[in-house]
């Protein structure tokens, strides 16, 4: 069998996570990672992994067959996704959900005229979780969706936090309420803001001769980030934070809650708790860059998300034989 | 927007079923009922439904894009889905999976040389149950699935127990194990048989004069049905069995317990909690149809299942509206 070729652009946790997935998946070849650092600067997992500098994307469209674009959503994808999508096959993590649409059509538009094949927004929210909320609607159409994220570190909220005058360190995670999760489980549809769904819990380590209660306070009424959350914040010591806290787990739920007929009550819930956010993220990149290929092959250029994506093209398994399995 | 032009072949609870869920599908428009029963006989639920015999499909294809087969997979469906899908696109709920390889060659061969599509073995098990595993798989290749049934009533068990001597009347519920449910859930991965991760709840009306002690071990021991499982028989008199035990409730889970990179445990759930199990799945089968008919459109003939489906088309919504909300 012929491997399907990939290439890794960017090499944060992301990207490291891609390298890992690669080795669970043995139709897969990893060709090299791609980055803008200095080659000997690139700290790969395994000792095998090439390294290439950004340019030699100029040369090797005959090498891969499809690239997985770990970059960020603020400033590299929205760059780099088209300036790519129009030479290779890609895949990304895009995340920036308000931004989704003219993402969708500068993909598209720069893809399709080169016959490439792209799938934006992979991973599991957006990813899964979009597929979830899809399978949601369309079989109960008469219902509500709920999304809870959690429990999980969050960066972007344990940034704020460590701007906070006083802390020397610390992480956040937002965590779902849990009787707000027993309510939507037992079918019941409560109309609740994100704010009301989930509470925020703060591991903090002090400055020398900072103040408890005033950075206590400085986090709980910050403006946007905590202050509509019910924020608890608990302070411990520098060992206790690299123990306990320097994992990336993360999860959530997805619950569509449907009627249908004479009022029967009808609930489908999703659930995950992910050990590694940028590991499972990455797992999810490789099966859709393995769809990716396949849809290129098929004449399935432009554009694409996980809703366009036939689930069988993520398997490596032949359809007959998921047929067996899986039916 | 021209609407899809839908026909039911067959009437019995789960025919019913898709008459009420499109009823909440607008774009999706019900030509009539076919039924083996004369016309008079079918008690349609909205007095509107159209009931034709089977024998009008024979001159009905300008007026039908997708027929719904709603027949069992014992001996309706081997027979009746090659002969309607050679003449029509097709979505049925073919749940015998041991048969899944050749009912699809059937349907494949009588579907593709006449340009039509068929997509079979819809609903949730097979069918929602069939894609998370492929999900589960794909995502998480290094890791185990474990599907549970229930709390659901069984028709193949309730009849078991009604054929025992001094059983008036009486259902059975399938019921995951309480305690394997929460061990794969923390992410164990234990290696039991259907039988040790589910009980067995019958509810017995006896007949006059029946030894309750006797009737029960008759179903206790059992073999095949209940004599490797741990069941427990509750008696009942016939006004309970009527008012807590006529609804048909259903649901199950589909675990995938995986592991990445440096055994990172990542655990994916999916729950459904069905208050009827005819109305869901007739749901997911409306959903189908509506995929069924784009699907030909596209050129797409032939047998498929719904690892073939790509989760855009069971939406009514267009693909940049679905992007914009769901992504």
């Amino acid at each position: 069998m012929k491997r399907t070729r990939i290439g890794i652009v960017g090499y944060g946790n992301l990207g490291r996570g891609v390298e890992v997935a690669l080795q669970a998946n043995p139709d897969l070849e990893l060709v090299g990672i791609f980055s803008r650092r200095p080659a000997d600067q690139v700290d790969t997992l395994s000792p095998e992994t090439q390294v290439f500098s950004m340019d030699a994307l100029d040369t090797m469209h005959d090498a891969i067959d499809v690239l997985i674009l770990c970059g960020g959503s603020a400033t590299d994808l929205p760059e780099q996704g088209p300036q790519l999508a129009a030479r290779y096959n890609t895949v990304d993590s895009f995340d920036t959900h308000a931004r989704v649409p003219e993402y969708f059509d500068a993909l598209d538009a720069a893809a399709k005229p080169q016959n490439k094949t792209a799938i934006m927004s992979v991973g599991w929210d957006p990813g899964l979780f979009s597929l979830q909320r899809l399978l949601g609607e369309a079989f109960l159409p008469q219902g509500e969706t709920f999304t809870f994220w959690g429990r999980g570190l969050s960066q972007g909220h344990s940034d704020a936090v460590r701007r906070v005058e006083g802390v020397r360190a610390g992480v956040q995670y937002t965590i779902p309420s849990e009787e707000i999760l027993a309510r939507v489980r037992a079918g019941e549809r409560p109309n609740l803001a994100a704010h009301e769904r989930h509470v925020r819990h703060c591991y903090v380590v002090l400055e020398d001769g900072a103040d408890a209660d005033e950075v206590r306070t400085k986090i709980q009424t910050m403006p946007h980030y905590f202050a509509d959350y019910q924020t608890e914040v608990f302070f411990i010591d520098e060992e206790t934070l690299r123990r306990d806290h320097s994992a990336m787990p993360h999860g959530g739920y997805v619950f569509r809650s449907g009627d249908t007929g004479d009022k029967h009550a009808q609930v489908m819930e999703l659930r995950i708790a992910l050990g590694s956010n940028p590991e499972f993220t990455a797992s999810v990149l490789v099966a859709y860059a393995r769809a990716a290929a396949r849809m290129h092959a098929r004449g399935w250029y432009g554009a694409h998300t996980v809703l366009d994506v036939p689930p069988g093209m993520l398997s490596s398994k032949a359809p007959a034989l998921l047929r067996k399995e899986l039916i």
